[in-house]
């Protein structure tokens, strides 16, 4: 480990608030993607989010803000965390505030707060602590939000992208500016540039310079969690994260607050083999596939097919004459697309939810 | 009724030997594609083709050829019918052998024979039944062997074909000659010519007049046959049939008969919408789509999806983005193929056959 981190300085807060619609019908509400056994090792995808940071924390200084309904699901797969309640979710920038005012109480001071999505895939661990590392690093000597940066390795669209401004150290570098989901065009030449990373997800910040940037930029916001940390440990605690939760807006931190701020940083380094597990294809990309390129879980079988993706774990599915094609099998509903649509399987979940289909939900 | 028909003549016999190999993972060994209820009516495909010809024939003269396996399903299916066992499938001909002999043991007489595949569609069953008509009144009147034959709607390469010669009366015509499934380009010269005609299987006889001609074509067949006339309703006829069964050869009545026969007839007529049902894409031809040409049976979701046939009664189906797809599911097994492989389905049962997977065959 980095010897210049103090690490009882650190807290790791997972977030674990999202629905993962994009994974149906594996995916459900009362198992959304963070809990699905689908990353390599075989474990749930939050448990190898946390196992992955786990040398770089003291036991208790982890965190999962997760959403009220998920908590016996949480108490399974992370036993030992602390649990951060979201009344209603509303996206990240409230889920990240209410980890940075938890992480000040806990610890009783102003720690270094690595915030991770709970349901992306990693592939190379070591690698990936070492770019957390420099990230601790760079948070514990400078007032900084830092977002950990992808090399691209394809000019992708499904990620929002961040370009990259002078350099402060190796791998770190100001954040010249942040960019959404790009076309296919914007892609190539953001790939082609060398200057553009992949907007990760994951953060690195101390907890009291994250809040002052809400409280800049997110007024409404700020103060709320000003009130919650006033009762944090009292009566009313779960009563005012309701209220405020019920009245703030949802909205994401980087569009909230990193796309206004000054001080944003881009940490980057080794490929440590990240993936967001996006959608099935993504997820797909993380295995070793057949001859044909195709990747198969499950009991199926496929003729004459190249490049499909199908998981089948309940019942046996055939595939003949196909290519480029994702067959999911969730046991009482069956999925099938295209690659090149996969990232529209959530139009079906919003479909079944206007048909009131609670059973496939 | 046809006033020239002796309606006391006629005996109706069901080729129900088929596996159905094409309808997997619906059609099953112990459930082969004749007793699947996958009719227009929602009857199974062989209760739809007996009700279509009762109103040809007296109560009793109907026989189902079927194998020995089958019998508890034919006795469901079609409680009334003599059942003639078959120890093993040796295809057509020796089942129409089979069914000619019995005929004349059964009735005391020499009758005119129907024979029918078990597992067809006709959408128009009057005009069916008009054509059948003239083909009896033909065989009552000639010593002739009939095939009934369909006026091609399409170049289809799925179905044998039958070339017209010389007028003998309003569509009944000599037959010129017997042609096997052709390639693309043949069948478009077939379709475009209008002197060729698709084989149904559907074949009108008398008892006397195939069993002369297999004695001709095929005299091992024929030898066998009589072996078994002169045992029925005796204590040896089981084994005898056993024996024979052991023995003979494994051949169409078209390859081993027909195509050498000179007293061949084709009979056409009106257009009764007949279908052989044999695939999932023929099987979808025979109802009305969606406004995007989908054909939906069961519990199953399209969107942005045009052409593709779903059928889906033991769980919930959701098909994005996807054109001419084939997505079948039976609750233990799913199928998917592009509709124009379908008439490949049978190679996962082939291979399924090879890995002895008997759960799935």
């Amino acid at each position: 480990m980095n010897s210049k981190i103090n690490r009882s300085d650190i807290h790791v807060a997972i977030l674990a608030g999202g629905q993962g619609t994009r994974f149906w019908p594996i995916s459900r509400k009362d198992q959304p993607k963070q809990f699905l056994s689908i990353s390599k090792s075989g474990e749930s995808l939050i448990q190898a989010t946390v196992r992955r940071v786990r040398p770089l924390i003291e036991p208790d200084a982890l965190s999962v803000v997760t959403n009220v309904a998920h908590i016996p699901l949480i108490k399974e797969h992370i036993p030992d965390s602390n649990i951060i309640i979201e009344p209603v979710g509303r996206n990240t920038a409230a889920a990240i505030g209410l980890a940075a005012i938890y992480s000040q109480v806990n610890s009783g001071s102003d720690p270094v707060l690595i915030c991770l999505p709970a349901d992306h895939a990693v592939g190379n661990e070591d690698k990936l602590r070492l770019v957390l590392e420099t990230a601790v690093e760079t948070a514990q000597r400078l007032d900084c939000l830092i977002t950990i940066g992808i090399k691209p390795s394809a000019p992708n669209t499904a990620y929002g992208y961040i370009k990259r401004g002078a350099s402060l150290a190796q791998d770190v570098y100001k954040v010249s500016r942040f960019y959404e989901k790009p076309n296919t065009e914007r892609a190539q030449k953001y790939f082609e540039s060398g200057d553009y990373f992949w907007n990760s997800g994951m953060f690195v910040w101390r907890a009291s310079v994250i809040l002052n940037a809400i409280k800049t930029y997110m007024p409404e916001l700020y103060e709320g969690l000003e009130k919650i940390k006033a009762e944090i440990g009292k009566e009313n605690e779960s009563r005012l994260v309701a209220e405020v939760f019920d009245s703030i807006e949802s909205i994401s931190i980087d569009f909230g607050v990193l796309e206004h701020a000054t001080n944003c940083l881009v940490v980057t380094g080794v490929d440590f083999g990240w993936n967001d597990v996006g959608s099935w294809d993504a997820w797909a990309e993380h295995f070793q596939k057949d001859q044909q390129g195709n990747l198969i879980r499950g009991d199926a079988l496929l003729i004459d097919s190249q490049e499909c993706v199908v998981y089948s774990k309940k019942r046996f599915t055939a595939v003949l004459g196909a290519s480029d094609l994702v067959v999911i099998d969730s046991g009482d509903a069956l999925l099938v697309c295209p690659r090149s649509r996969v990232q529209d399987v959530k139009k079906i979940v919003v479909e079944l939810e206007a048909k009131a289909r609670e059973d496939l939900i």
